[in-house]
């Protein structure tokens, strides 16, 4: 299938299932102007839909940014009056936000990979995405005090939940930048790599996640989201479901076939990886 | 009094009020058939109903396995119907899940002591106690996608409240292993121990929680559970609501009778243990 | 303006908008009495009317505690009746929980600076700031059971929300007392620092976050206590919303201004503080 000529994103689907969605104004650190938060949601609207899909990777063009989050300068500032000024950033915001939306909800693996600088809402990306990885040059900030506004790009949701109450407030009101070391210490990112070998360990874990069951992984990632604000019977009642529902699937039979005729051969219980969901065995 | 005659766990209370419940099928790595989880069930009512119970252990049988969940084996996959597959999984999830409800819900601590394997349920088990330890050789496995199920065993209640949202997604969507090392890390458990030192210090830290005060034990692990999804309001108002029913219980007037002996001796804050609740001071 | 004559605690407002409330009771490890307590709430509310505050700092007196909480002597144990000694604790629990929900809903920066030991109640206040440092020799306890009363302080609000689950169980289940290296790595504090350089630093941070941007650091706050509890699009909601407000405050004009002059100077992403609500540049 011939992928959409965008203009600010680069988007490539990998025949190992992993889409690659990539943030591409280099010279403005990756921040997206509105038309590149609409490709970003376009694309990922595409990866829900495409069964070709396994994983999808945010990345960012360059070794400078990830993303500086939104582009300042697409508005001419010193004409503009206060309700432009106004409306333009209303009008990004629930683009922006859309976008967040899709990543958090997405029935797919969606893995940060942060090549530098993760600012405002590419640090709000970052942290929306299921896992992150990061070089070990990147930098992440909050940067939405220093030009005097408030927190956006889902921080309310997702940053205690990734680092813990104390660290959170301590981000927002010092807003100080974390270094790749501090970021993986705070589980911002699940593994730093040095630039050398950063593209193939990328690619290594999403062809994991996109080879991996996704109606699985997906039924994980919905648990997780809605599990945090439920009490335990909620909790239980809802994965009986799913368990009803993969048993459904006719990976259940394929994977517990395998997994049993590899039993028989030792009695000792060992690790398996599920199998492909591509290429069953 | 005479502990019941369980087929597929151990059972006994100890003089000290610790109950240790075993899972004790180790030729199948201690997963558990219905029978299995019907005992465990009978069992942890037992302890919820007995007075002379103060803190529960979960362990499993052997050196290899703390448990591996649900024994895979009792239904012959290759004669079943998918109905009868069906009918059987879920079956033993509703038991399963009347469990993990139980260990969440029973008003004394439960320590899991995990030592050997822990999968599926088993891990599930093993974050639903209010304390866990290991052996240092114990490993942590989700197990789910392996078979080609969706996680379950409370795991979308229990994991992100210890490991956090990064951690959590990253167990369930990579089905990677952890060791005992990283499982404490990880905050899984809350102590390693080599294995010779291992059964002295679970019995240590079960003695201790079970000579603890019980009453106040379980409104700490009641309000935890219950605080997570609640307004600051909501939550000052029930806990001092506890106040005034703790104020009501006799261990009261005991504890701080001896508090304010020993006071009197020092003009330093020092730390006292709580007085047992079985051997007043 | 002259501070108020307060006799249990300390209070003070510095000309850089540091508003700085002491625990005054050394000899009795600053444990607060109901006269105490009132005068806290009373200075918080100054905190948050007053525009010459832009952070609070939360301190004890001496070098010795924090604070121990509340004040068990207060009362005649020996004499009193069960009737009076619970309308007593009652009085009391009421007022301090009024004193945590002010710190927790208080539209600035609250830091707490712990000086010593923090005991029940001064383990509660030092969680419900909204940063903590500490000296490398406070030590940090429940306190709770000891004298046979429940948790109360709002712990069941905020202290998962810090340490997780599992070390908030094990910390009121075993009543054990943190070092303050413990701490740290506990995160109940953010920092620690040896006893002749804690004044210092204590100052610098409560000058750099009397300096920030009080009214966005506000919204921090408030979102992330909200956001724990809400779906991502109800976050985001209150997150657009803050953002159109935090744009029509002349702060905005002004930062941005200040970012992209000195953005035009550097063609690199640079790390900006945000400028000073005091001194506009």
């Amino acid at each position: 299938m011939a992928e959409p000529a965008y203009q600010h994103i680069q988007f490539d689907v990998a025949e190992n299932g992993v889409a690659t969605l990539t943030f591409n104004l280099p010279a403005m650190a990756n921040a997206m102007d509105l038309l590149g938060v609409q490709e970003t949601l376009d694309a990922l609207r595409r990866c829900e839909q495409r069964d070709d899909v396994g994983a999808v990777v945010l990345t960012g063009a360059g070794e400078h940014a990830f993303s500086a989050g939104f582009n300042l300068k697409e508005i001419p500032f010193a004409q503009a009056d206060a309700s432009a000024i106004r409306a333009h950033f209303e009008t990004l915001a629930m683009w922006w936000h859309q976008v967040l939306h899709k990543v958090i909800h997405l029935p797919k693996p969606v893995l940060a990979a942060v090549n530098g600088v993760a600012a405002g809402v590419g640090l709000g990306m970052t942290i929306a995405a299921d896992m992150a990885v990061a070089v070990d040059s990147a930098s992440f900030l909050c940067a939405w005090h220093t030009i005097g506004l408030a927190n956006d790009a889902a921080t309310s949701y997702t940053l205690v939940k990734i680092v813990g109450f104390r660290r959170a407030m301590e981000l927002m009101l010092t807003n100080r930048t974390l270094d790749a070391e501090e970021a993986l210490d705070w589980q911002i990112v699940n593994r730093i790599y040095p630039r050398g070998d950063f593209a193939r360990n990328v690619a290594q874990i999403a062809a994991d996640l996109a080879a991996g069951p996704t109606h699985l992984q997906a039924m994980a990632k919905a648990r997780f989201h809605a599990g945090w604000r439920q009490s335990i019977e909620e909790c239980t009642e809802f994965e009986i479901g799913n368990v009803m529902n993969s048993l459904a699937d006719p990976y259940f039979r394929r994977a517990l076939d395998q997994f049993l005729r590899k039993e028989t051969r030792s009695d000792k219980v060992q690790v398996h990886l599920p199998p492909s969901r591509r290429h069953p065995t």
